[in-house]
């Protein structure tokens, strides 16, 4: 069995550490282009302040009465205390998008629950008293809205909501007051982002159009862990802003129109590179291939780089050594603390840099054959 | 049989070229370190004017008459008269070092006269009348040092050279006065040029020190094919200037001493190197082997790069999926010339890169197993 291959590194979890499937090795609707798609619902719960101005005691006694909540109302849910997690495991939660970067440092006591399938996720006390999340491989609004508001009435018919009748859900920051609703969309861009040769301007010249056109809808454009300048392994997100006054329907219209766009111009550019110059397609992909099976240190940066690159012969039908679903597997599993959580101990960068060379060559080279 | 294992791409010359036996490939003395030696001499012959001055149909003559002496001297040389050669051949013989960048684009009537082992050539009509040149794999001042002289000898009994009782030899250009004498040996310096990690400054001190010691010595430190900033691959060609009130033997004597000077600074870098951190050597040469095995379009330069990696790492005995042999013949047959005398036909850019790339994994596919 390849550890490429695996729907997870930990399938039952050392140490007692749950993880849940790695939905994110699934292809989804628009696979070629888009990665997956995201909706989380910021809720507070009435009877609690809000969480900077809690009283002694007070975060812990919501945290318990929360998760009781939560695996009442799903009992498939697995729960666990951040502070209970090493500080690499609760790196581990991050890397697969199950809790923010801010959950993973903060000092208060909080959780997150999640179901097997790891396609809805709950963060208990994190900026706001519930996050509900819903996730999906590929382009698929539909799934994780009904998902995400499944569970959020299941929740609002056992708590009572912080609520205004004028504002709608109350929040913690300002930001999300209204529908506390965030919907982002993980798109994988390489040919926007792949310069015709010679031409220095290209890359931001559609990166400014993607930016404008975002800026229109009121939407936002970020890199794969919400980094704003440099987008790693060229993975977008897009995600909405506005949360007040702009109902739940139209703020994924506004979502879906910009995807839908993008995805055409990231189409157009792959389908013209292919015709203008298939042969540099081809250099930058097998390039990448021969690295990543050759190299004996891979940062994580340059790992997804290069695994960029292979997810794009993948999906142009150019390059068959790999699939999408081992691509993607990797991405995950070679994140540096689920290196750490797999050596069972702190690497040195250099160590990180050495055993995932090693993992991906193990992985690659077994899923060729 | 093997492109890279060849002696030689063109065994029998097409279209009537001959080319010597591939030389380089083999290892001489000192040859973790050193790549080959060369001399030359520079003579002109009384009774016709130097090349700035040469009178209608002058040329011609010259270059008749030395041909004949030359192949009086030594029958077994292979003689071709340069404007008789395409643009292709011609810089053919110079990326084989048998001619001079000058020699390639004269309008002159020039030749170049050459054995067949490539160890001895002379040029015609070149910026002096005669530039009688020897050479050897490795460090052989020896050697080189033996044959030109054996060859310049003979050649001084057949005709009469322009010599001063003061001075010595006369030449076209007064930097060449005195002996006529050039040595140059040509070295591989990788570990001098690999910066210890994070350490941008390494590589610059190195380099300063060696320009330095040169400068003392009255020597000068080039790259490959003489260009003065940086050196392709990391080789380095050492080699005397001053050629008037200096020995034949005290310039040998120099270029001696700071060679093994250089060579023992280059060892010691890689010995230290080798202790401090063997995986990152070991991740600068198999990523040069993956990139050449992948790779579908490789510029001269970035090979050349990369063939460099494999060299040290053959040399210190890390690396074993090609032998130096082969490296140094690659070095040869994948310049443009070459490339371009084997397809027959001029190349664009991308297609001689998209041939190179071939190339080098043919050579190295057959060549690892």
């Amino acid at each position: 069995m390849s550890f490429g291959d695996q729907a997870s590194l930990f399938p039952d979890g050392p140490n007692g550490l749950h993880l849940p499937e790695l939905w994110l090795q699934q292809e989804g609707p628009e696979a070629d282009v888009v990665v997956s798609t995201r909706m989380r619902l910021a809720r507070n719960v009435e009877g609690f302040h809000f969480k900077s101005r809690f009283k002694e005691g007070e975060s812990e006694r919501l945290e318990a009465y929360l998760r009781e909540v939560l695996l009442e109302a799903e009992p498939r849910f697995r729960y666990h205390s951040m502070p209970a997690l090493s500080s690499t495991e609760r790196e581990v939660m991050f890397e697969r998008h199950l809790v923010s970067r801010e959950h993973v440092g903060d000092e208060q006591p909080r959780g997150v629950a999640f179901a097997p399938d790891g396609r809805t996720s709950v963060m208990v006390n994190e900026e706001d008293h519930l996050r509900i999340q819903a996730f999906a491989p590929g382009f698929d609004l539909e799934s994780v809205d009904q998902r995400v508001n499944a569970l959020d009435d299941d929740v609002a018919g056992r708590v009572r909501y912080c609520f205004d009748a004028r504002f709608g859900y109350r929040t913690s920051c300002p930001t999300n007051t209204g529908t506390g609703l965030r919907t982002s969309v993980m798109m994988h861009l390489p040919a926007l982002a792949l310069r015709p040769a010679g031409n220095t301007k290209g890359r931001d010249r559609d990166l400014v159009r993607m930016r404008n056109a975002a800026e229109e809808l009121g939407l936002t454009v970020r890199g794969l862990f919400g980094e704003s300048s440099r987008a790693e392994g060229d993975f977008f997100q897009i995600s909405n802003q506005v949360t007040l006054g702009r109902s739940p329907a139209q703020t994924l219209q506004d979502v879906r129109e910009l995807v839908k766009l993008v995805v055409e111009w990231e189409r157009s550019n792959r389908e013209a590179h292919l015709r203008d110059d298939p042969g540099r397609l081809d250099d930058h992909v097998w390039r990448a291939w021969g690295l990543l099976t050759h190299a004996r240190r891979l940062s994580s940066s340059e790992a997804l780089s290069h695994l960029s690159a292979l997810r794009l012969g993948a999906q142009l039908d150019i390059f068959h050594e790999v699939r999408t679903p081992v691509i993607q597997s990797l991405m995950v599993n070679l994140r540096p603390a689920h290196l750490q959580l797999r050596a069972e101990r702190e690497l040195e960068p250099d160590e990180r840099d050495e055993l995932r060379a090693r993992l991906i060559r193990d992985a690659l080279g077994s899923s060729t054959r």
